[in-house]
C-alpha cells in the first residue's frame, strides 16, 4: 500500500464527464490498495471567468479581494470531485486550502507554503477515505485566503506530499510524460521512463515547458519523488527521482537524456569594456535594476587591455536592454554596443555527461556537419547550451536528436 | 452614529452594474457616518447554476460537499462587492461565514446558527472599515462549511445584527416595503411604515411573501429592529418594530396593519365523528405522520354525542390528505369524509383589534354585503382568518380593504 498525491489540473476538471472520469480514476488506484489524495484546479475557464468580474469593476482589484474570489473556482471543483466519488460508493472528503490548513504568508496573489497542518488529512485517509483538496490556496496565519499565483496547484500538490510523506507526487497534465524533446519538432523524440531533478530543472529552465520550475526544485528539496503522466490515456508517464535511485536500477545510465529549446531569446554584446574587475556588475547592475532577467552571461579573456561580454535576455525586453546599455556605453568605456534578437538557444541535458567526455565535441561536430554556426557556448555539469540563429533551430535539434541516438532506449 | 445591518438579495446583486449600485448605497449611509455591515447573497442565477452542476453529477449529492460547492456563490459576492467599494476609497473587508465565525450546528444544507464570535468585525468597523459577509453560510465546530438553506441570507443579517447589537437589520429587496395588502390585487393598497413583529409573522403565515418567517421570528426574539425597503428606488421601507416603541411614538394606534391571504389552500371535513376525548389527535396523527402540514383547525360543539372535524392544508396535499382520511374513517367512526380544493383564506391582522371590540363583526358585515359566503372562521389575538370559495378571494380582499380604510393613514 502506498499513500499517493494526485495533482489534476484544469483542462483535466475542464468539465461533468472529466470529473466523472477523474473520480474513477482515482478509485482505481484506491481500489488497488492505496490512499489517496487528489489535488485539483478550477474547471478550465472559471479562474479567467473570475478575473474578468473582478476587472470589469476594478482594473486593479485588491489582492486579498482577488483571493477571496478566485479561491471559489478550487473549491467548485472539490466539491464536484467528492461528489462523483461518492455516487460510485467511493468515500471523500473535500478541503479548502484553510480546511487542509495549508498556511501560507500573506503575499495575496503570490503567497509562499510555510507549513501544512495535515492530522486531519491522515486521519481521513486512515479513516478509508479519499482526500480531496483545493489546489493553488491557502490561508494566512489571520485566517485571510490566499492563493499561490498561477500554476500553484502543482506546487499544493507537491507540498502536500511532503507533509504527508506521500511514495510518490503524480501531476497529470495533457501530455503523456517528459520527452526527449519536442514531439512537434522531432517526431522521433521518445518518452522517458525516468528523469532526475537536476535534469529535469535544466530541461524546463531551457525551455521545456511540462511542469513549473517551482514545483520541480520544491519537490527535489523535499525528497517527493514527482511523476508526470496524462489524465486522458493511460501509461506509466516520466518518474522524476534522485539520482541514487536511477543509479540504483540502472547499471549503464543514459548519456543524455533530452534537447530542450528556447525560441524567445537575444543576445546584447557590449564590445571594448575595459578588463577590469567590477565590469560585469556595472553593465548588468543597470539591467537589473530595470528587472530584465538574464539567462547566459559569457565573458571571453581580455585581450589588449579590453574584452567582450555577451548576455542573452527574453526577446520582449531586447529593445528596453539595448536602449540601457547604450545608455551607459560611454560611462563603461565600451567600444560599441550590438545586439541579435532572432537567436534561439539549444541545450543538451544529461546527468550521464558528467562522467563522460568528448559529448561536447560531438554535439558541435553534429552541428558542424549541418553548417548551424555557433554563436555561443555555455555549460553547467549536466547542460551544455548554444546559441545559434534561430532558423537553424529545428535543424540543430534534430541533429542533435538523432546524433545522440535518443530514438533509442539505452 | 449608528450600526447597521444591511442585507441585499440575488436580484440586488444580480450582475456588475447592481453591484456597483449597492456599493454606491453602502457607501451613502457610511458618509452619513454608520457603521456599516452588508450581508450578499449569490448572484441570482448562481446558486441554481452550482445545483444544476452537481444534479449533473448525482441526484442526491451528499449534503457536506453539496455545501462546499454552494457556499461559493455568496463568496464571489462578497469578493466583487468589496473590489466595488475599495474602487472608490471606501475601506472594506469581506468575510465568508467561517471567517465571520457564524458557528452552527452540522444539518448540512439546513443549519442552524447557534453563536457568532464577532470581534474580528467589530474591530474592522471600529477602524473605519465596511464589513462584506456571505449570507446563508456558516461553519461547524469541525471546520466544515454550512448552509442556512434557501433564504438563509435573511437569517444571517439577523443574526449578526443581533451578535453586533445593531441599531437596525435592513432587508433589500424589489419590493420598498410592506403593503396593507398585495397591490396587485388593491390597486390602492398603501405601504405600511410601521408593523409590529407579531403582526408581520401573522402576515407572513397568512401568505405574505416579503420576509421569511425565520428571520422575523429571530429578530422579534433578539430585539432587532427590522426594515424592509427596496434596493432599486429610495424610500424608507418599513419598519417592523416592537409594540411599545409603536405606541411610543402614535398615540392612536391604527385598527387594522394589513390583509393577507392565500390561494393555496385546500380544506378537509370529517363528518360525524364521536364527541370524545382524543378524537383530534386521532385524526391528524395519521396525516402529520405522512408530513402534511395542516393550518387551520376547527371543531365546533358537538350535537347528539357527534362533532364535525375540520382543517386545511396545502392544495399540494389535499388528494393525500383525503386518502389518508378516508382509509381511517371506520376505525374513526365518523359518517363521511369530504372536501373542498377551491377555496381561498383571507387574514385581517392588526394589533389594534385586541383592544377594539367590533372588527369581526364589521368584517363579517363587509363581506356580506358582497355576497361572499364564509365557510370556516379561525382566530388569533391579533388576526381573524376566514375561508370562502376561492373565485371571492379578490372580491373579499378589495372589500375588507376599503371597509377598514386602509388606503388612508391612520
Amino acid at each position: 500500500m502506498a499513500l499517493i498525491v494526485q495533482k489534476y489540473g484544469g483542462t483535466s476538471v475542464g468539465n461533468i464527464e472529466r470529473i466523472q472520469n477523474v473520480a474513477e480514476k482515482v478509485i482505481g488506484w484506491r481500489e488497488r490498495g492505496h490512499q489517496i489524495v487528489v489535488v485539483v484546479s478550477a474547471m478550465s475557464g472559471e479562474t479567467d471567468r473570475l478575473i474578468a468580474l473582478a476587472k470589469a469593476i476594478a482594473s486593479r482589484p485588491p489582492p486579498r479581494e482577488l483571493d477571496v474570489l478566485l479561491s471559489t473556482g478550487e473549491q467548485v471543483t472539490i466539491a464536484l470531485l467528492c461528489i462523483a466519488l461518492e455516487k460510485h460508493g467511493c468515500p471523500a472528503r473535500s478541503y479548502t486550502g484553510g480546511q487542509a490548513r495549508i498556511l501560507t504568508d500573506n503575499a495575496f496573489n503570490k503567497a509562499r507554503i510555510q507549513a501544512i497542518e495535515a492530522d486531519a488529512m491522515r486521519a481521513d485517509l486512515d479513516a478509508g477515505r479519499v482526500v480531496v483538496v483545493a489546489g493553488f490556496q491557502g490561508v494566512d496565519e489571520d485566517g485571510n485566503i490566499t492563493t499561490l499565483g498561477r500554476g500553484g496547484s502543482d506546487t499544493t500538490g507537491v507540498a502536500l506530499a511532503a507533509a504527508l510523506k506521500a511514495d510518490e507526487c503524480q501531476i497529470y497534465t495533457d501530455v503523456d510524460g517528459v520527452y526527449t524533446t519536442d514531439p512537434r519538432v522531432v517526431p522521433e523524440a521518445r518518452r522517458l521512463d525516468r528523469i532526475t531533478f537536476e535534469e529535469m530543472l535544466e530541461m524546463a529552465s531551457a525551455g521545456s515547458k511540462v511542469l513549473q520550475i517551482r514545483s520541480v526544485e520544491f519537490a527535489g528539496k523535499h525528497n517527493v519523488p514527482l511523476r508526470v503522466l496524462s489524465s486522458f490515456q493511460d501509461g506509466p508517464g516520466t518518474l522524476i527521482t534522485f539520482e541514487e535511485a536511477l543509479e540504483a536500477e540502472s547499471m549503464e545510465k543514459e548519456l543524455i537524456s533530452g534537447i530542450a529549446f528556447n525560441r524567445d531569446e537575444a543576445k546584447l554584446t557590449v564590445l571594448g569594456v575595459p578588463d577590469r574587475p567590477g565590469i560585469a556588475f556595472s553593465i548588468l547592475g543597470p539591467v537589473s535594476d530595470a528587472n530584465i532577467e538574464v539567462d547566459m552571461i559569457i565573458q571571453n579573456i581580455g585581450r589588449d587591455g579590453t574584452t567582450d561580454f555577451t548576455f542573452t535576455v527574453h526577446r520582449n525586453d531586447y529593445e528596453r536592454t539595448l536602449e540601457i546599455l547604450r545608455q551607459h556605453a560611454a560611462q563603461l568605456g565600451a567600444r560599441e554596443v550590438s545586439g541579435d534578437n532572432r537567436i534561439a538557444k539549444l541545450s543538451l541535458v544529461g546527468i550521464g555527461m558528467r562522467s563522460h567526455a568528448g559529448v561536447a565535441s560531438r554535439m558541435f561536430e553534429a552541428l558542424a556537419k549541418e553548417g548551424i554556426n555557433i554563436r555561443m557556448i555555455s555549460t553547467s555539469e549536466i547542460k551544455i547550451s548554444v546559441v545559434v540563429d534561430e532558423k537553424y533551430l529545428e535543424l540543430g535539434v534534430r541533429a542533435l536528436h538523432e546524433a545522440f541516438e535518443l530514438d533509442k532506449a539505452a
